[in-house]
């Protein structure tokens, strides 16, 4: 029907020295394709072939499975073309051509999609590889594994099906190693296996060249949507939409003999990052091979004394590769018969400390300059650097394994409560609390415990957040444990861990270990230290921390914050002495009962915050007033009510009713924040003069220290809840300063976290003089997502690619981001400098905080562990800002 | 310091046939004082005077209680210019000028503001009255109100303790009433009631005329802050930075003798509309003395027979005034001795009969058009036509007759106290308020109960006016029943009424009936037929109605509902024989199970929505599919578990754990909505089925019978949940019509609920056919107010003025109207042809409405008995747009 006009071109050739790709069409390749073609337009030698780009992959899903016009007669041409530089002919019985078939998307997914080897083999041409290469076992070998390979990967049968014929052969054959089987058994194998798959399938295997070549495609295609990709790309925030490209190639055998090999190098050691060549390799082998491990790989200096000839020219590949990508480069190769062939480039994957070391490094020989190097080591990689971590050198025996909710190591003994966790802590014992799930109750017993285990809960848990926040080691929702919490003691199989034990947990890996374990402390020195301290100056967004404590405090500021961006209050209304004021508190009858435990809490307040004044110095500290539901602080068990009300002396049957009045539906929604300091503004009152207090008497000591509280209201939905409150505050704060004759230099703002907050903000910027977005609630309320009970369908969300990512953990930057935006422009626009910061969760989130960044906003906080994350990721944001 | 250019002018003089100011100036002087200007300059007669500005009230607001530059001496200006006109002296010994002084705001508020009356009464000056009027016991009972008035008013003593001295007196002298004591036992009463005042505030009772006045003055500007007056502003969503007038006028007394008295009147009747001149009079009283209903006032007939001279007058005033402002007026007017005056006058209330009435009246006299008309009534007033009367039908036993105060039926449970009133209320129960005489302090009780019954009074009490403020049936002046609140029951003869007895009221006819009468519902006909058809052409706006059952929909069908705007299917889900199939459905274990109970309720979904498919014929239905949390289905309490989990034969404990799996922190933010259509598919399927089936079953029937549905998923935040639910949707619909071989022509759209969809707009139009904005939910998660729980803080915030009005009565224009504007905007900057409407409570909120008409909105959708409501709101939003 008529001509097409500038049909689209879905295949790219590559051979010969000559490719129609290059490096810079990953996209449109694969990553995969476009270093073949970029290796053999620079003269690497590179088996040819031809690249189907990810556009007819696109094409295949929108059109239930078809291919775009003309795409089988591009494959038909290239195949052509291969024939013709390769000199065989694909399913020729004399000289024949085979294929390997490789996937490859723009975003490298290692191990996720599916290869397959010697296509082309059929009972006819097999015997041309026999005749060939004159060796018949290598031929059948070839043939029996493509079978196996084709029937696993293309035609979705079971590998240990396959296996199983294999093993018993051996068994019959009385031997133990597959070499140990000849060419005959071989063929008869190939034989049963195609037996095997005209059984499970229905159908004989193909026997068609054109036909196992097509079907393979397909299965790439297919490979595209397994469901372990699908969620490997959900896990790592990569879209659902980008297809894959597929690779065709000429065949290479590492396993054609003695001089034949296989192996992967690294232009660096990617564990360490040191300048030396690093590599392993098996000879008479395929990549699968290697992969596998099954055998154990010699060494690149193996490789160098026994050809040299081709380890010179492998060198010499790895200096040009490395000078060419200017990156470490992660390559594969093989020797066949003697000759070198490249398989593949790509980046390596490396170790925080190598991307750190490899990064400076480059700097200093010139190959990068000091902004590239800021790009190159991905944020979130120096969690890594910044906790205690088990010793390399140790080995460990894991009891169990549960969810890296917050890394780094830890080592104590086992403990059962948060009670009995201070308690301990207090004599100086190091415990790890573990616990069914945690609750704000166990606050105290987290700050005291060295790390946090948990039966229960998923990575957005209470432990995991507070966890994290603390920079505690912190492993969650580890099924297999049982905690018996009043037998004190858990049991994981038959191992059972009783109270005073000593465990190791691992929170980078998951991991639960028995006993005693040898840690590593981290430190920002040496090469760390160096990229720091160039991203420190190459970022504009402020970065300060979340911290509650002294302590947290002083860790994030050694990391460089820049100040506090919050300082949660109700942490400090936890504390084993404060909590039964604080109920003392909650439970009177009225505002002058309710004055008299006030009275006691606010020296133990001002106590608190003179100790982080102290740590802060001249820096900010962003204090929020008392935020959560006063529910939250009243005893939640049975026994927990009675030993109140005894303590109380109070009825428990009135504790109850207490309580019960006092339950909310919808807490996250309820009487809590400003609607607290509102209907009660006396516990907004103590807290301002605890502040005020500490401040003054700080300030009266010391000549330059200067002390700079900005007071946080949170929750505010609409301008008169902060003119409320603001007018009190500044009431009390006069008060206080008038009576220590001190001026203390502060400032009022507010949270935005209250989706009417950003749609208001114009009006809120009139009565503050900071914003602080706090995405976290923000997220809820503009989702409908309640964090606690959304893991009913948020994993399936993400898993299906209805969200492209957990909105908890990486702003949403079309829905939320937009709340953000608003915010922020409707906020200057009444108060052009207006300070705006963010303090959720997201401020540690490199992606969040380079979304801040181009926003605008002035700062990012995030909890002490996270600070060295956001500053890179924050110069990250400036160093692509310039670039662009 | 200088000379002040252009002083703003804070006091408006009138008198003599002169006034500053004039009615167009309300906002200013209040409504009383304009309306005061206006009547002086169109020569009616007024006692002469001056008001002080709202600005000045302001002032004192903002400056704590200090008076604006300038405003003391304008004061003493008017006071010597009213002095020059009435040849009378404040303070004077021999002819004394006696001010009263009344508050007056913009809006009226009736009984909300106090009155003092006599002032410039010193032991001096009341000698020069009993001199001037010949009338000593009259000048020394003047004299003993107006310390009575001013000690409880201005200076905030009890009128109990001025009452008691009264009664003693009385008792003492051996007399019953207030007339029998002679001038004598007045001065005494005077000389004790100062004591009294110099015992309680510690300061002699003022002699100084001016020093009275003044502090009357800023007795009135306090007054503006009680918290009555601050309640009332909240309940009637009226702004509280208003301020108040102040109206300081030469007094007439009504009490001078059996040629003087007092009395209210309409220029037509405020209960029916008719157009006869209506009121009521008391001879020799003062004017509250009708107000407090402690003596039967006489009818208007009376006084054009014993004073033909002064009702000829009255009369003459009444057409002129009714010609002049165009609408019914109420007046006060005093008779001084043989000389009427006219005390006030305003827009008279009515009950929505009466106003309907009369607008239709009106047109039809040429008074008014009928836009105006249209603006008459008071949207939310209709309210009070669409409630149930008694069924004529029924056989009543009338226990006794009062006054047919506020029109309608109602039937609920004796209670004696407002206090008691709101406790029964809130707990769901019906009650009659049962008083004496209702004062201020009843509001809220009032507001609580369905009818009002009082011993006392008469039409214009303020149980009266209240009641027809509120549209509640009230009955007044029911002198048979006697009230014994202490021991809570009223007897009427030999019968006796304990509190919790059932008794009805009629209000249209003012009977009381004993026990549980049948009501009946309403009828849009007559002069409310011809009014709703004038609102129902003029509107532009579209009205449909919530409606979830064929009787519901067919109410709201001949209320002039243009379709269902919100068919909630959860409702199909709580009937008694499918609540255990949707229980079986939740505890399914996989979804083959959850098949087999869906498929049950399959059928029983489809004939629900034939039902209302046949009601509605040719009329859009949208239905919104599934919405609210599973464990909404599940038993609740320990005895409901167990018998479920018997029908269900399954263990208790089983039980309990899934329901405690289901358990959500927060379930206004959970699994709930399309996160269940997702999760669960086969749910939406089944529904889906449902609504094609019906909707083919019910076209291949007839002819030209049209079925519209359109398909509303719940809570979409993100574009995907639209997308992924729509895809299957569709799926299922075309299957159902390839099956019956029948196309529907159908809608697919969703709710805009979750602010992440109002921000998204533009995104989810591109999947969307209609939007419908969710209010209900969009005010919960932009305020972060969970509607549960906001009993803890928001009468508080209402109180307080943080919140003009509760945002789930009337729609937060600024905050979550920004998001339905922003919704609807983007919605439509991506399709433009986009169908909006809004389908929470607020589609019959008359505001509201008014707000969705301005924003472009296409329809309303409103519950049943509001549709009227929202017509006429949507007319006057139309009007109101073409006046502007």
């Amino acid at each position: 029907m008529g001509i097409t006009v500038n049909a689209k071109k879905y295949v790219y050739f590559f051979g010969n020295g000559r490719a129609e790709g290059s490096a810079r069409m990953k996209d449109l390749l694969g990553s995969k394709g476009a270093n073949l073609a970029e290796m053999t337009n620079i003269g690497t030698p590179v088996p040819p072939g031809f690249t189907i780009t990810t556009e007819a992959c696109i094409h295949y899903y929108a059109n239930d499975g078809g291919y775009p016009d003309g795409l089988e007669a591009e494959i038909d041409e290239n195949l052509a073309r291969l024939e013709g530089l390769t000199k065989k002919r694909f399913g020729d019985a004399k000289n024949p051509l085979l294929l390997s078939v490789r996937s490859g998307a723009a975003i490298s997914m290692p191990g996720m999609m599916d290869t397959v080897l010697n296509i082309g083999l059929t009972d006819e041409s097999v015997a041309g590889i026999a005749r060939g290469t004159g060796n018949e076992r290598f031929a059948y070998d070839s043939y029996r594994r493509f079978v196996q390979m084709f029937g696993n990967v293309v035609l979705g049968m079971k590998h240990s099906d396959f296996e199983q014929i294999l093993e018993e052969k051996k068994q019959s054959r009385g031997v133990t190693m597959d070499t140990e089987l000849d060419s005959d058994d071989l063929k008869e194998l190939v034989s049963r296996y195609k037996e095997l798959v005209e059984k499970e399938t229905g159908r004989a295997f193909p026997e068609d060249p054109k036909e196992q070549l097509r079907m393979t495609i397909d299965a790439v295609f297919e490979s595209w949507n397994t469901d372990r990709a699908i969620t490997y790309r959900a896990l790592n925030n990569i879209s659902q939409d980008l297809g894959t490209g597929v690779n065709v190639q000429m065949m290479v055998f590492g396993n054609m003999g003695a001089d034949s090999g296989t192996g992967v190098c690294f232009t660096r050691d990617p564990a360490t990052g040191e300048n030396m060549f690093y590599g392993e390799y098996l000879m008479n082998a395929q990549g699968e091979d290697v992969v596998a491990g099954l055998r154990t790989p010699e060494t690149l200096d193996q490789l160098e004394a026994e050809m040299p000839d081709i380890y010179g020219e492998l060198a010499a590949i790895r200096e040009k590769l490395e000078k060419h990508y200017r990156d470490v480069q992660d390559m594969e190769f093989t020797i066949e018969s003697g000759t070198l062939y490249m398989l593949q480039t790509r980046t390596g994957k490396r170790t925080a400390q190598a991307a750190v070391k490899t990064a400076v490094d480059m700097v200093a020989e010139g190959l990068i300059d000091k902004e590239t190097a800021i790009l190159r080591v991905e944020p979130d990689q120096l969690d890594q650097l910044l906790h205690p971590m088990i010793d390399p050198k140790a080995t460990v025996d894991v009891l169990a394994k549960g969810l890296a909710a917050s890394p780094g190591a830890a080592v104590g003994k086992v403990v059962f409560s948060s009670h009995r966790a201070m308690e301990l802590a207090e004599k100086g014992e190091k415990v790890i609390l573990v616990r069914l799930e945690t609750s704000p109750d166990d606050v105290g017993g987290m700050a005291a415990s060295q790390g946090i285990l948990t039966a229960r809960g998923g990575m957005t848990s209470h432990a995991a957040i507070v966890g994290r926040g603390m920079g505690k080691c912190c492993v969650v929702g580890c099924n297999e444990i049982d905690v018996d919490g009043e037998a004190k003691r858990f049991t994981v199989g038959g191992t059972v861990v009783n109270e005073g034990d000593y465990i190791t947990l691992d929170g980078t890996k998951g991991d639960v270990i028995l006993g005693v374990t040898d840690l590593v402390e981290p430190e920002m020195t040496g090469d760390f230290g160096t990229l720091m301290d160039w991203a420190s100056r190459a970022k504009r967004l402020g970065v300060r921390t979340n911290a509650d404590a002294p302590h947290d405090s002083e860790v994030a500021r050694n990391f460089g914050a820049e100040g506090i961006g919050l300082c949660r209050t109700e942490h400090m209304f936890f504390g084993e002495e404060r909590l039964p004021i604080v109920q003392q508190m909650i439970l009177a009858c009225d505002e002058a009962s309710r004055r008299v435990a006030l009275d006691k809490l606010m020296p133990m307040q001002k106590e608190d915050f003179k100790g982080i004044f102290e740590v802060m110095k001249d820096l900010p500290v962003t204090i929020r007033l008392l935020d959560p539901p006063l529910h939250e602080f009243l005893p939640k068990t049975e026994e927990d009510v009675i030993e109140t009300a005894l303590r109380m002396d109070m009825k428990v049957d009135e504790l109850k009713s207490i309580i019960q009045n006092l339950h909310e539906v919808n807490p996250m929604l309820g009487h809590r924040g400003c609607r607290l300091g509102i209907t009660y503004p006396e516990i907004y009152e103590m807290q301002v003069q605890a502040i005020f207090e500490a401040a003054c008497e700080l300030a009266a000591g010391r000549d330059c220290h200067l002390v700079i509280p900005e007071i946080m209201i949170p929750l505010v939905g609409h301008i008169n809840e902060l003119r409320f409150t603001k007018e009190r505050l500044v009431e009390t704060a006069n008060t206080v300063m008038e009576r220590y004759g001190t001026e203390i230099e502060y400032m009022v703002g507010t949270m935005i976290e209250v989706p009417r907050a950003a749609v208001t903000a114009d009006e809120i910027a009139t009565e503050a003089e900071f914003f602080s977005f706090g995405t976290n609630d923000l997220t809820q309320m503009t989702f409908g997502f309640s964090r606690d009970d959304v893991g009913k369908f948020l994993p399936f969300y993400v898993k299906e690619g209805i969200l492209a990512s957990d909105p908890f953990v990486t702003i949403d930057q079309t829905g939320v981001g937009k709340l953000v935006e608003m915010g922020a422009q409707k906020g200057r626009s009444t108060k052009p400098d207006l300070k705006i910061g963010i303090c959720g969760e997201h401020g540690g989130n490199p992606a969040s905080v380079e979304f801040c960044h181009r926003t605008g906003l002035d700062y990012v906080s995030c909890s002490p562990f996270r600070i060295p994350i956001a500053i890179l990721a924050a110069a990250q944001a400036a160093v692509k800002e310039m670039d662009a």
